[in-house]
């Protein structure tokens, strides 16, 4: 993983951070952050709100876009969005939309979002395999299995 | 349009009816609706909310989710989303994420959002060519140029 740099790791911990928060507060733990460049100014965090605030379009990426509130298209166009997990539909859409040209995914063997997608459109994608992301999301998911399959559009299992 | 039926057009009225909310809030005129089928029942709806509440991800048809809150996944594979304005990238990927089967969109001419993407992903999509909608938004852009910009994540013209 040659393209991690130190920085990407205070990134990830960040949106880690937002996860681990969501899990405490009952809900979903994925987390994510946006970060500039080169100021590396924190522009927001946040994690999914599906369970604490019954929303639908509230996942980690989109709470952290959320948070920074209102950018010029310029600001976007340098940062870097870190997620805890792979970005679903939804997230790699706020991304493309954005022009964010940069994302670090902590893991995507829990879920496997767009990345094809996100490459394709020439962002830069780095996936970390980070076990820690990958431990909260297990242990979630045993706890809640319907509340996850929810999240990712899918039926509640039989 | 051989595709377009009454329930269709009643579908765009509440869309336009958001839409119309927003511009006599000093917003973004574009509004979203999201319909059960076969109930007819309005799940959700609401419009662009960056400038009334500073948020780069409430858009209309993301509004429309968000007022509709929780719902089974099951739902959504029988709802069409309704939106005044074609699709940009992060509500496509919404619809994707539900995969809610079919938009009916307002018009295309004012920003061509991502009707392929959802068509390659086999979401029907219905294009009204309505009017009223290139109107609304003809008035808003020429009134606030840069915050419609702001809104595609496109730079402010010099
Ligand atoms: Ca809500
Ligand atoms: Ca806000
Ligand atoms: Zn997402
Ligand atoms: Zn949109």
């Amino acid at each position: 993983m040659s393209d991690v740099s130190p920085l990407d790791l205070e990134g990830i911990r960040i949106a880690i951070e937002q996860a681990r928060k969501s899990y405490s507060e009952g809900g979903i733990p994925i987390g994510g952050a946006l970060i500039a460049s080169p100021s590396q100014k924190i522009l927001g965090s946040g994690h999914n709100q599906r369970i604490q605030k019954a929303s639908p379009i509230l996942h980690g990426e989109t709470a952290a876009l959320e948070d920074a509130g209102r950018l010029q298209a310029d600001v976007y166009r340098h940062a870097t969005m870190f997620t805890t997990l792979s970005p679903c539909s939804m997230c790699t859409g706020a991304i493309l939309l954005y022009k964010i040209p940069r994302v670090v995914i902590g893991e995507n063997e829990t879920f496997m979002g767009e990345e094809n997608l996100l490459r394709s459109r020439g962002v830069e994608v780095v996936v970390l395999n980070n076990q820690e992301c990958k431990d909260l999301m297990k242990k979630f998911i045993e706890e809640k299995p319907e509340e996850w399959l929810e999240d990712i559009g899918e039926p509640a299992s039989k």
